[in-house]
């Protein structure tokens, strides 16, 4: 008897991290499902674990090699961690892209960068619109967040309704785009729901969510107070956040100039996609140069201490010619990311010893979150009343908290993190299958895996430096001379205060001299003994052993 | 005529950033002073600044070729900011070492670690003890902190007397050591104080200083309710936090372990030095394997995520021999200081997999802080009534503001970051010079300058990868066969699918080919043409340029 078809879900990205979203929706017997993908998503390297890397991938080898079953990409928002890797990636799936209107620019955008057709994005218009995609129709509903025209996507299939929130808050008043619409939710929950796919990132707070709407007032008075210059930043993409603080530089009878690249594109996009209504007029950072600077407001990129955003050069010097100094404000109208922390204060300390005031976002009066806390992960339980509750979109210790909120609220939980194929058929999910994950990282313009050992070599030269021995072999097979040493972020003495290098060709050499040609002929062995003698002896001068790369040139 | 004696402050470390606290005051003509130095502490690395180096000390130069008028150095309390360099620098300065009982147990580990003699640590009694050195008179004032017997020091001299606070919280129930004695210290401000040296830490905390005693209620109930293993940290030297913890254990029921190293001899040293009485008993690891996990409890190192320490190893399996399992819980009874996250929440999510349940500080109700907030730095201005109020303890940022605190009570404040030599006779303090200061790394066993090249040079491996290339020239220098590439950190394949060295081998031959005599027997000339084609070639190939090691070698 041959299989029967069922309905599953698999995390290739996002749930075990905030970031790096990628996620898989399959319909049909077992290893002939027909696929769609939700999100392609990048993450952001650190010096850590990632130095030197670009950007962070999902490693989608998985779908790649059932790309003939992929039927469509359906992004939710253009936050980089939902669309970033649309460019990167696409090809390895090649399928044709859904998003709405506003995401569509960016996703287009990042299409052509990577030398692909921008046509394979199609614009959706939002739900009760929706797309048959072999067993699967799906609809873009809108939900509130912290850029324009974000969705969860209401996926239907043979097995029932899944409903897959994407990156949301509850707000009635988000200001710019459309605010959260509890009736279109309850009708489409009303139908009855398999199960919700739900965003986890704030599910450790206990606090209500607060409205977008809430910080403006706020704002407006603390840029009202303000003598200097006043600067400010957010994330570019929170364009009602933009908007409001510009609109706060207006009231106080400010110019108002956007700095930094992502700041100006967001805008423009926001702008032609038509979900930006009545932003004031900007100025150019030349005309800036001209004000006075109490009559000025700038609007910068690098809330989270990104080294090269306007932000960070501005700690630093000047940014399009323009500079702080003493008596100016630096507003950050956002949050830092846990990880971000070292670069933002480095730029706090900056402004301070240019005089410069900052202003944090003094637990929330400054700044909202744009996703749901605790009580309203709650409320959206409540409001779509699934059989089944899948936290995504967290870490694994906001995934495991989410499933247990599930539990409390008298719902099936269950723990997913990348790689767990669930099935959702029957009266009960199941795991199914355990696929292998990982990343891939973006090096300069190349591709390489997690797991290539190029970025452990990296931090390995990182923690330990790198020394390089260097040996010529004559027709005889003869050392020619004694040994080279190069040496690279090693100390140049030891603690005996001889030439640390000095004292490894001495070793070096005593050590060739004593080996016997069965080393001296096998190139593998007269490795190893180079290496092991020159690891020991650094290690006897400086208490360190360096990675060591031996370059033998016989002339034989 | 003569030049007039001079009472100067100059803080060589810990002015600047929360940590490496070095602070000297000297008194006497210009250029002939006697010094006091307070504290020789460290800093730790990370891996975005000082790859690989193991701790970070001030640089003592300036009072390394003063040293003959060095007449003592003084620790106010034994946490590694304020006593970790003693043994590593100690030699440098050669002069006597003045701490408390409990203090000097560590700095005398350190300097016979260091190979120095440890008679050179002298115990003194607190206040209205002191010593007199030279034009100084210095007494040990107690003062709360999250250490036993920390002090603050009464620094008295021929312009009247300084107070220095070192680490400070005003608590008058801190459980284990001296509360804050008001009274003492109203007695000591009572013949007037020059200048109030006052750590920053908490400047922006706005709250009210919460007590120690405040917690031992919290974690007690938190402790009881659980039902699985109980483990919990706290930094070691908060002995307090640490007996709080062992007895919410030993309420419950449950036999108390404590782990890491740090944790054992920060309570053997605390008991030896009489300041911990009734510290409950204790098992083994060993014994503690034998133990139902219900009635047990441990106590462990590592509320920061240090990779080697006892919560990191539990987290990622067993440390001698115990281990973490579902249905247990893991309490941090502390803070993350900023920087650390990343480490802490790969910690709390290793802990997530496992099934244990992790408690946080819960915004203040399982930790308080070892730091004044800002009601008690002005309670400590009121009380000590300053003419000079100088922040320490701080990034610039913290500096800056506890200036604004001072000045808004009426005060002189005077901000002197690290290098900043301030006169405090006359009328009015005054900046008469800036020193330069820096950084030290302890880099396995030697000794490196932070501009020595040595960490830039990781740094830049670690980001842009290690390429070296050989080249061997006959006797008539002629190239040997190819050069010969070795990359570390870099990609095999280029964006065009063929081996990297392969290609870059490749054009160095061409450009060698090309090269003229002029260049080829010039050992700079082709050194540097080797390099600029590696890297160009590099960088054609997968958009990097990395760094790059030549190595010629002449047969002639």
């Amino acid at each position: 008897m041959a299989a029967k078809e069922r309905l599953i879900y698999l995390p290739l990205g996002g749930a075990g991290e905030i970031g790096m979203n990628c996620y898989v929706y399959g319909y049909g017997k077992p290893g002939q499902e027909r696929l769609i993908v939700v999100d392609l998503g990048v993450t952001f390297p650190d010096m850590d674990t990632t130095p030197g890397v670009d950007l962070i991938f999902p490693d989608v080898s998985w779908l790649e090699e059932r790309k003939n079953r992929i039927d469509g990409i359906f992004i939710t928002h253009a936050h980089e961690d939902h669309v970033g890797a649309i460019g990167q990636l696409w090809d390895k799936l090649d399928a044709p892209v859904y998003t709405r209107a506003f995401t569509a620019i960016h996703a287009r955008r990042k299409m052509e960068e990577a030398g692909h057709n921008p046509d394979k994005v199609q614009t959706m218009k939002p739900w009760p619109d929706t797309i048959a995609l072999g067993p699967f129709q799906v609809g873009f509903l809108p939900i509130s967040h912290s850029i324009p025209e974000s969705s969860a996507l209401v996926i239907d299939t043979p097995e029932g309704r899944v409903v897959h929130t994407g990156d949301f808050k509850i707000d009635y008043q988000p200001g710019v785009g459309e605010a959260f619409d509890r009736d279109l939710w309850a009708s489409v929950a009303k139908v009855g729901v398999k199960a919700l796919v739900c965003d986890s990132t704030n599910v450790f707070n206990h606090h209500e969510g607060r409205s977008e709407s809430t910080v403006g007032p706020e704002i407006a008075r603390f840029v009202a107070e303000q003598r200097g210059m006043v600067v400010a930043t957010t994330f570019a993409s929170n364009v009602a956040r933009v908007r409001t603080l510009a609109n706060a530089g207006v009231a106080a009878g400010r110019s108002v100039c956007l700095l930094g690249r992502a700041m100006q594109r967001m805008i423009e996009a926001s702008t032609e996609a038509g979900v930006l209504p009545d932003f004031p007029s900007v100025v150019s950072p030349e005309d800036a140069g001209q004000l006075p600077r109490e009559n000025l407001m700038l609007i910068v990129t690098g809330s989270q201490g990104e080294r090269r955003a306007a932000s960070a050069q501005l700690a630093r010097g000047k940014y399009m010619g323009l500079s702080m100094k003493e008596g100016d404000t630096f507003l950050f109208s956002s949050k830092t990311i846990p990880g971000n922390e070292r670069g933002v204060i480095e730029i706090m300390n900056a402004f301070s010893e240019k005089g410069v005031d900052i202003q944090d976002d003094d637990g929330g009066r400054y700044h909202v979150s744009g996703h749901a806390n605790r009580p309203d992960l709650v409320a959206m339980h409540e409001l779509v009343k699934p059989q089944i509750v899948i936290p995504m979109h967290g870490e694994h210790r906001h995934l495991r908290e989410h499933v247990k909120l599930a539990e409390s609220g008298g719902r099936l939980g269950v723990l997913a993190p990348n790689g767990t194929c669930v099935s959702l058929s029957g009266n009960k999910p199941e795991i199914v299958e355990y696929v292998e994950t990982g990343r891939v990282y973006l090096d300069g313009t190349v591709q390489v895996g997690a797991l290539d050992g190029v970025v452990r070599d990296r931090i390995r030269m990182a923690l330990n430096g790198h020394a390089v021995v260097s040996l010529v072999l004559d027709e005889d097979d003869s050392p020619l001379g004694e040994p080279w040493v190069d040496l690279k972020g090693l100390p140049e003495l030891g603690s005996s205060g001889a030439s640390l290098s000095d004292v490894m060709e001495a070793d070096l050499d005593q050590a060739l001299q004593r080996a016997d040609d069965k080393i001296i002929l096998d190139d593998d062995r007269l490795d190893e003994l180079i290496r092991r003698v020159a690891r020991q002896s650094a290690n006897a001068e400086i208490g360190r052993k360096p990675e060591v790369t031996v370059v033998i040139s016989r002339l034989s």
